[in-house]
């Protein structure tokens, strides 16, 4: 098994369809319409009005992953990607933490 | 431990009320309602309108989970049950990774 | 590795930003607007009108959670802590399955 952990509140994993990267515009502009900035009774504003949507976004996707590994390779499937979603609008650098484990 | 993988992106796994099928019932239409299919802003819409929302559902739930075993069975809650959630229109057959590890 | 399991179907498992409190106030705001309790199509209303909605809730955020553990500490981000999160009105009891496993 491999084990990925995103140590960040603003940014989350998805596994999803990465061969057309129109799955990728679709899946950024619904969380960017589920989960819309700005709104009146937002509290958490200190950091700037894309902070706390950011935290929403990463809470309804992931945060940690266990994907199995088949003969020194992650398992996904045949149309699958691991991506790393940046919620907050402004670029940041992200750290991943990876612990593989052999299960005989 | 039990890890469960799912190598689609257009199913995914819930794990939730079992026991009264209408809570199955409202989870479904409340993904529908969520999620809804037909978007003028869809950009994914080669293999069909209901493939995009697919992806958004199982991005919004879980393609892989990691479950306690307990005395050789599975660790689920009193009213927990695991459902393969299938986001296409048409039936889909799927495969589900599943690996098992002892913790002493 | 800290594997961390929720037996229950009405409460889940948040990873996210616990230092300033404005933060979780906003969480639990968005999941109230996102999964509003009392709507007319809900079936599964036999235990009430928060019932059907706090199974939406629990799917929508996470019933196992799988974290890395750095020199005996969980190793969580600086900002992240992790939220048991009751999605019914009225208190309840919760019980956490917790196991632990030495990746050498």
């Amino acid at each position: 098994m491999c084990f990925l952990y995103m140590p960040h509140t603003s940014a989350s994993f998805v596994i999803n369809e990465s061969f057309d990267p129109t799955a990728k515009i679709d899946m950024e502009e619904f969380m960017e319409r589920l989960v819309p900035e700005n709104q009146p009774w937002f509290s958490h504003v200190f950091e700037g009005s894309d902070d706390s949507p950011s935290h929403m976004r990463a809470m309804l996707t992931h945060t940690s992953l266990a994907i199995p590994i088949d003969g020194g390779k992650l398992g996904l499937g045949t149309w699958q990607g691991i991506y790393l979603f940046e919620h907050r609008t402004r670029p940041h650098k992200r750290r991943v933490q990876i612990r593989c484990l052999g299960i005989e």
